[in-house]
C-alpha cells in the first residue's frame, strides 16, 4: 500500500456508541480512518444483510485523515457499502466495535460486531473485533487502551493469515489489574433461554426472551478461562466450519 | 427416547413455504413432528435473535402426531421458543428448509436456515439443514425426495457428533440425473456485491445491494464441486471457529 493504510472502522452499537468513539481514538495513530456504522444499535443481528429495502449513507463528519457515515443497514452492510460506495476499493484494514458486552465463546455466531469482521475477512482484508465484558453504555474502554493498540499494531504489522480473522474479548477490571494478552481457542458454552410469558392489553400472550449464558468448557486454553483470569482474549477465528474429523464417518453412512 | 421420536421443523422462507411444506412430508413417516417457523420471510437473516421486541406464536395446525406453530421471530427465535416454550423440552431431531436456494460454500453464514441448525446443535440435537439449488417459490422438490428421506433416516439412526450438524445442498435437476450423496467440505468462495444507486423523489440517493457469488474453491472434496456434478452435497459443520493452525504464529506476535 502507498502511504497511510485506510482502516475501516465499525460496530453493531450504532455510530454514537461510546465504544467506537474509543475505537476511533485508538486507530486514528495508524492511517487513513474511514467509519461506517449502523444509525442504530444492531445487536443480536449476526450476520444480516439487507436486500429487500434500500440503504442509505449519511457523511456526518470529514477531516484530514477521517471520514464518518452513518447507514441504516447492518454491520455487515456496512462493510459491503464501505468497500464498494464510499472507498470504491477494500480497506487495508478493518477494526470492529468495541463492543458493550463480550462476545467470547459461541456468542460469536450472535454477533454483529463479528459478522462484520467476518466480511472483512471474506473480501480479504485483515480484520479484528473488539469487545468489552461490560454491557453498559457507561463502560469503561480506557483501561485496555494500550493493549487495544497493540493488537492493531500486530495486525497491521504482521497481516492476518488469509481466511483468519481475530475475536478479541477484554476483561472489565482496572488496567493495573490486566494480566496481558492471550492468543486461546473459543470456549464450549451455551445459552440457556428463558421466556417471560405474558399477556397483552387484548389478552393476548406474547414472550420475552430472557436467558443465561452457560460455560460449558472452561479449559486453560480457551477465551472464557482467559478473560475469568483477566488476561484479554485473542481468537483467531476461521470461516470454514467444515467438522473435517466427521467427514469419514458420516460418508460411512451412506457408503 | 421412549415412542417415536419428536422432530423439529423451521425454515427461514415463512410457514407457508413450499420447500417447509415438502420437507413436512418428508419428515412425517419418521416420528411426532412439530413445525414452528417464521410468519414470514426471514432470508439473510443469518442467526439474529430478538431480544427487544416481544415474539408471538401461533398455533396454526395439529393432527396425530402434528403440531404446526407460526413465530414472528426469526429462525433462531423459532428454535429457542419450539424447545422453551412449545415442547417445553428439546427435540430429539431437528430438520431446517428446505430453503429456496443454496447454502453451500460460505453462504452458511448469511443462512436462517442454517442459523436455526445451528441453534439446535449448540442445544445437542442432531440437526441439519436442507436447500435447494433454486431461488424460485416454484421449485420442484419432488426430485431428491428419496435422497431426503436417506438422509433423515442416517441421521435419526446414527444421531451426529457433538458439536457437528449437517448443511445439505441438493441440485436443482431432475431425479434420474441426481448421481448420489457426497460427504465433503465447505468451498471457498465469496459474494462480489454491487450497489444499484438510485435517487427517491426527494432526491436523496438510495442503494439497492446486488451481487454475484463467486466460487474460489472448485476442488472435488467441496460441496460446489459436487452441485455442479448433480451430487446432493452434504457438509458435516462444527461451530467451533477456531482456527487451530493460527494459534501459534499469532501467539508469536506478542510474545
Amino acid at each position: 500500500m502507498a502511504g497511510k493504510p485506510v482502516i475501516l472502522l465499525t460496530n453493531d452499537d450504532s455510530i454514537r456508541a461510546p465504544g467506537l468513539r474509543f475505537l476511533i481514538e485508538c486507530a486514528r495513530p495508524f492511517g487513513k480512518v474511514v467509519v461506517v456504522a449502523p444509525d442504530r444499535p444492531q445487536s443480536g443481528t449476526a450476520h444480516a444483510v439487507t436486500v429487500n429495502h434500500p440503504l442509505r449513507l449519511e457523511l456526518i463528519n470529514r477531516d484530514k485523515d477521517y471520514e464518518e457515515y452513518s447507514c441504516n443497514g447492518t454491520p455487515a452492510d456496512c462493510v459491503k457499502l464501505a468497500f464498494k460506495v464510499v472507498l470504491k476499493k477494500r480497506a487495508d484494514f478493518l477494526f470492529s466495535g468495541i463492543n458493550h458486552g463480550t462476545n467470547s465463546s459461541i456468542n460469536i455466531i450472535y454477533s454483529g460486531t463479528m459478522a462484520a469482521v467476518f466480511e472483512g475477512a471474506l473480501a480479504g482484508v485483515s480484520s479484528a473485533g473488539f469487545s468489552l465484558a461490560d454491557y453498559s453504555m457507561n463502560a469503561d474502554f480506557r483501561a485496555s487502551s494500550a493493549y487495544i493498540k497493540k493488537i492493531i499494531s500486530g495486525v497491521i504489522r504482521n497481516k492476518l493469515p488469509e481466511g483468519v480473522c481475530l475475536n478479541v474479548n477484554i476483561p472489565a477490571v482496572p488496567e493495573n489489574r490486566i494480566k496481558g494478552i492471550k492468543v486461546c481457542r473459543q470456549a464450549e458454552g451455551t445459552w440457556q433461554e428463558d421466556f417471560d410469558e405474558r399477556k397483552d392489553p387484548h389478552g393476548r400472550t406474547y414472550y420475552w426472551m430472557t436467558g443465561v449464558f452457560v460455560k460449558t468448557g472452561h479449559g486453560k486454553d480457551t477465551d472464557e478461562w482467559a478473560l475469568d483470569h483477566n488476561y484479554i482474549a485473542v481468537v483467531p477465528v476461521q470461516f470454514d466450519f467444515t467438522a473435517i474429523t466427521a467427514l469419514k464417518p458420516i460418508s460411512n453412512w451412506f457408503s
